[in-house]
């Protein structure tokens, strides 16, 4: 069935107000039309079962029929920070995220950025959120991942405090604790990663990243590009925390 | 250091003669001179470290200084079979099987493809294996994954027989056996997986896989698209046999 993520304050009382983009799906797109069923997901990603009352020219109304029991998050809250890389690049990356369960993904201003910006607004992310809300349609998310503004390295070392784990994904080989170790062991609620862009990490970045607190953690012996090291984290720490033991999947 | 895979027979005695693209690529993009140093892998995933020791017209050859003990395949060999898609996904989804691991690819042509092939010979068929071999240079892999001709749903099935174990992403919900309890207590040699094209796989394959025994999997609760699927059992796989518990990965 179809999915739709909604604002809060578009669920009033027994019914959802849909207009604009999700309008022009709805009716010309998917062509429903009065009692066809739909799915709603609001902002802290509980998903109501709707039924069409009525359209007009701008606007479709809901009544909604019950709320479902479906949380297919993940049961801990990941950020993926990653060094600034190109647009296309960046977009593939995010699509992925949105399927394998990651909560925000903040784009990091590295040394070896390869991308140069001039100030951390970025007029196409319009364009990331309209990406973001489609692919977590599809893959039937209850919560949207949230695209932050480019951060300065500075800023994602300050971020640091607020998670209960914070790992960066590093290749030279030294005596890295195994991310499966990590993650076995882990007790808490939310984990910062971060991925460099193409050029990797430098060294004075290693040295803060240390300082403050961040692990390296090492991901099997194939170099890994810095659009595929997400999709590694992201379907390692799904397929430890979601995929059951000795019963279903 | 920079990496190229060679054909056996362009290793003769002490000496590896090199033409045609990686020619031009050690001439011109590199721009190597008398003595400097490369690696070279074999077709059994050898590696040899070579130092440059002439130059002509259309040949390079190097003097092999010592083989090394760099293995960084996967210590089973996976082969990822995926039902027919478009050619960008299929670029894309054969470049990350490269970086994780994966040693063959089989194109299937489902019931469900969109693409329609009219003979199973591709001719585009050099552009991915000049993309898979640009790839496992930079990952550092020994092997060259395997790209093979455009395969029948029935030739899938009857392929089973050679492998040790034989999976299928599937999505329905049911009494699912996890890919976390079958991967460790897999002990065999050989792994072939299934994921299905766009619009998944029909009932009546389902039917068929069963019949064949194929095992299906879920990969958790959000929907994966096509392309995606794959990347994650490859991490899966990669998480699972080839990071290390209780010292470095």
């Amino acid at each position: 069935m179809q999915r739709y993520f909604v604002l809060n304050n578009q669920i009033r009382g027994n019914h959802i107000y849909i207009f604009g983009d999700d309008y022009h799906h709805i009716k010309n797109v998917m062509r429903m039309s009065i009692h066809d069923k739909a799915l709603f997901c609001n902002q802290e990603g509980i998903v109501y079962l709707g039924s069409l009352e009525s359209i007009t020219k701008n606007e479709v109304v809901f009544t909604i029929l019950e709320q479902l029991d479906d949380n297919r998050e993940l049961s801990i809250e990941v950020v993926i920070a990653h060094g600034l890389v190109k647009r296309p690049k960046q977009e593939e990356v995010i699509r992925r995220l949105v399927e394998l369960g990651a909560s925000k993904y903040i784009p990091v201003l590295m040394e070896r950025s390869i991308v140069k910006i001039e100030k951390s607004s970025d007029p196409k992310k319009e364009r990331l959120e309209r990406i973001v809300k489609e692919a977590s349609e599809q893959c039937h998310r209850n919560r949207l991942l949230e695209i932050t503004d480019i951060y300065s390295f500075e800023q994602l070392l300050k971020l640091r405090e607020q998670f209960d784990l914070a790992l960066y994904a590093y290749e030279e080989k030294r005596n890295l604790k195994s991310f499966k170790d990590i993650l076995r062991s882990f007790t808490g609620k939310n984990i910062l990663v971060l991925v460099g862009p193409e050029g990797g990490i430098s060294d004075r970045e290693v040295k803060l990243l240390e300082d403050h607190n961040f692990l390296p953690i090492g991901l099997g012996p194939r170099i890994l590009r810095t659009e595929t090291a997400p999709l590694y984290i992201m379907s390692a720490i799904s397929y430890e925390l979601e995929l059951g033991e000795n019963n279903e999947s």
